[in-house]
């Protein structure tokens, strides 16, 4: 079979490391370039010692004409122009910025402070898969979620679009993810020494950009404006999100019956039997999301979700977009190294 | 001065570890025993590369009578007895065991499932100084209080004692603590390689033992019966909880303003200034307690609560309260060695 | 192609959980029993919340019979005994454990300070591949190198068997070891909040058992008895062996030569070039190894030498032998996976 | 009694902030200032959340005049030039950066590849109390020594002194460090997600700077040219040093003698009896240093030597340092609050 030729725009950060590791074992891929503006004329391997010898290129030198697909790790407010050319060279794009996440420049005004960058591009497909994949199988762009966004709405999604939720109650999700979330920039906060033995919360209440997508998503279903409250932290871990969501449930049994159901048969999420509780070691380094559940009292459910920050939340789930982009099969490439299935 | 002779019961935990440094450095206190089963005829510093050279005796070796104060840092079910046979000696006793904490033996039956050891000696009162002093300046007994409910009870108490809650909405607290809040004793799952890159929630929702003697405190002040909703986690490091309590309050000025208003003149807990967020950088290793207050929309008040759980969460608290019992200045022995006050 | 029928006996250790995670990935092995004393009854994901739901059974239960192979992951001195049964059978082994790695009774007593268990069993071959697979293809029996003598043999035989050590001379072999070294029954010592912050010397000079297998490797190469001093120290993380080799050589330009021809070809050990020093992120979670080679004034050499101690060090190793035996190419189920070689 | 009047050039790094903590609860001292060029204006606190509230001001604003002495903590080349400065001004100065560790400036450039900016201010007095008090007792300039010397020089000192080193052998110097050694300015291989499980040589061999002093110190006492090897490793930790030192030595028993004669009496160093092994946990968060002693065969010694490397390894020998100069008891303001000397 011809394979699909690949580019990475932005690939020596966490994200484009764990995509080229990805890429570089798909069955139907071909890496055409990577691209790096810092290492530009090194190798990958010079970033990431486990990697292979691929030449990195400045975003410029990379041959967009000669890609079938690209993949876009590249801080907001970049990716789009890039994904906007791309576009116009009929090249596949999965965008795994923030920046065609929101589907009007308002809604990206208000949560990023800028003006969008290529307004004309919105909207895009929002690929979680497991919550939706009208639009994106052989979709043309589709805009990766942001990891907390993914953990948050596999935990929500379930129950607000079956009504479950009593209106009027904050819903909580305090949330705690692994530094590699914050990127690979140096900067004095992400230091071992400042990390190591701590713990710390950053952004938390109504003003995360992760809010704004999981709205975007959850609005038209029925979640009523300002009722989420989202408080991430910095674990003194490299990677996973573990998210406890606290809600106020209409109905408990319709409540944990519906993640059961809403999930059966999905190859990458798992819904633990209650008491069983999900933890970072569920996931880390691989494709899945494992979700529990346990009541609290008589109408409050907690929903613990987890998944691999650069895997669920960056990387694999882009994958799995890629996939379905190609009328491939959704976890081609992303299972065929794992365990049995749980 | 006469120094207080003082014994510790169960000195080579991570408590009694703690325990041992503070009162050797404590101008007031000699230490007349420090009791070990497992380590009886050894020395502290075959238990800790850094303690000195107490010799270690059985708990039945112990001489009570050469006290005149002691710290029980032994497993629940087996303090209450010591605890009661230390009166009869007229010494002082300061429980760091759950086994006073309660005040009836049917609400100890309820959280822990056994029959209280040593029913006759309820109530004691109950140690969280900055939230009432009464009753502990001269006390004989005192039950030092859970690590979690130090957090917890630090961070609603004056919310709920002046009427600032809002009635039928939960109260989420999710916890996180490092790994010496479960202990020394060898278990599988606190083995390095079971927490190193894991985070774990347990007991979560309406389970843990803490939660009852947080609500005991608490309805009495107008705490609504099976409001509160308490996740606790177990963290990769070792020292240090955080937590966060989500809570919808009646007017946010006041709720604001009471923190500042209820610690103002505690020397060991601190209100930041919003918007600063409490870390456990903030107080792993010292025996403060720190306080953040974030408003989330317009009625939410997130109250994030971080103290070392070994310290003001056990040993420093416990000090604090011998310091009371023994009408010496509260923080003495705890303060000298810090830098300034914040 | 007929898969080859596979037995685990110790599936629930760090190494078991890792060699099941690769024969459950491996094309050609089917997985007949996993075996368990602890666990027989539960499953494997109940060790291994990512494992699959692999039944556990007894030793005694596992139906030995139904298989081609069989890896032991046992205790020593318990896991002879099986060894020698499943060759009465006729089905080939892997031993991991130490029992078969030296080659007479005598030295297993001098080292181990007990009777071997099975002497008849012995001497098996040494299946360290790289350095010799004469004996290993087709073999019935394979004992599995230990995971501090896979490091320093890789980094000492081609020096020893090249004449190019000068004699009179130490060897300092100075090894860190991460925590999963150490198993995964529950002590005291190997507890989150021991290993956190610390870094602990053991068995220090001549001492650790792993130098009787290293000595009985190279002493009929020419290695001078009592010339190695061997100090591994545990490391606050889970995995990865990192080990720097002081010598003294004859020729640097000899020495350092000899390791670019001794692996050149060889798919799963890495040369890097100098100044590129071996890290424990060449390796871990891979089954390779990776060494540097740094002169130290002009007639020392440093070889530094990386390797997973649950992959090279034990699992992916006990893999490429398994591989040997079957005359399979010796990387089947071990490369698939990773990024393009380095 | 009247307070020392002192200053901290170069306060908010890792070093200067143990020292500002040190010095705060020093009974002798009084905090002056405190510079930092990126926090000028801000407080120490803003720098270091358990920090009291001392204002921070740039270099050239601190009221030098109004001190008696100061402490630098500045980068080498910046060093000392403040330190002049000081000494014109009648100013005691402890010197924390590399700049007057070397005796010349010959020596200087060769391991700096500078010019040295102040050579008239060399030979200053090199302060490692415990090899040598004379020259610090009442001195106006001391250099402080580097962290790994610190480690290096207590383990070789004594063996060579008295001769103890069988000529013609390497002596191997294995050294491990904490995060924190490198520094608190953000660098990409600095950050969470380079050093968590991970470890990493550098400067191995004959390169790294410390070997110039450590070499100027042993040299005069017989110290053979080009022995040393040294090979410093960056650990997944915060903080100590752990130095596995390897050498043949001429007569066993002295040499096991020799360390405990030494330090017999010294408050600050521990000698453990064998088998006892040096530990990061003896030591870290202390002011002392502690040895263990472990024959390798009958002619090798392996003497582990454990350090915080921001304590021992900087700024409580730094305030050893202080109060030699100032005619203060040596540990002053370091051993109130530790337990029991071991």
């Amino acid at each position: 079979m011809k394979k699909i030729k690949t580019g990475i725009f932005g690939g020596t950060g966490y994200t484009g490391l764990e995509l080229s590791r990805l890429l570089s074992a798909h069955p139907n891929v071909e890496i055409v370039f990577i691209t790096s503006e810092s290492r530009a004329g090194q190798t990958l391997r010079d970033a990431w010692p486990q990697a292979g010898h691929y030449d990195l290129v400045s975003a410029t030198e990379a041959p967009l004409d000669e890609t079938d697909a690209v993949f876009l790790c590249l801080p907001h407010t970049q990716s789009a122009g890039v994904a906007a050319r791309a576009v116009e060279h009929g090249v596949k794009v999965i965008d795994l910025s923030a920046d065609l996440r929101l589907q009007t420049p308002e809604s990206y005004f208000e949560w990023y402070g800028v003006p969008h960058p290529a307004p004309f591009i919105l909207p895009s497909p929002y690929g979680l898969p497991e919550l939706g994949r009208d639009g994106l199988a052989g979709a043309d762009v589709i805009a990766n979620p942001g990891c907390y966004a993914t953990a948050a709405l596999l935990g929500l999604a379930p129950l607000v679009r079956n009504g479950l939720v009593v209106p009027g109650h904050a819903i909580v999700i305090d949330a705690k993810s692994g530094a590699s979330g914050a990127g690979r920039a140096p900067k004095s906060h992400l230091l071992f020494g400042e990390i190591h033995g701590n713990l710390s919360p950053y952004n938390i209440g109504r003003s995360h950009r992760h809010l704004g997508e999981i709205e975007q998503f959850l609005l038209p279903d029925g979640l009523q404006p300002g009722r989420l409250i989202f408080s991430p932290h910095l674990l003194p871990t490299d990677r996973g999100i573990l998210a406890a969501i606290y809600i106020r449930v209409t109905n408990m049994q319709s409540a944990l019956a519906i993640f059961h159901s809403q999930y059966a048969g999905e190859a990458l999420v798992d819904v633990l039997e209650t008491p069983e509780l999900a933890t970072l070691a569920h996931v880390v380094r691989t494709p899945r999301a494992v979700l529990s559940l346990t009541p609290a009292g008589e109408d409050h459910l907690i929903v613990m979700v987890a998944i691999d920050n650069l895997l669920k939340g960056a990387a694999s789930q882009a994958v799995q977009n890629f996939n379905l982009m190609h009328h491939l099969p959704e976890t081609t490439g992303l299972l065929e190294t794992m365990a049995e299935p749980v």
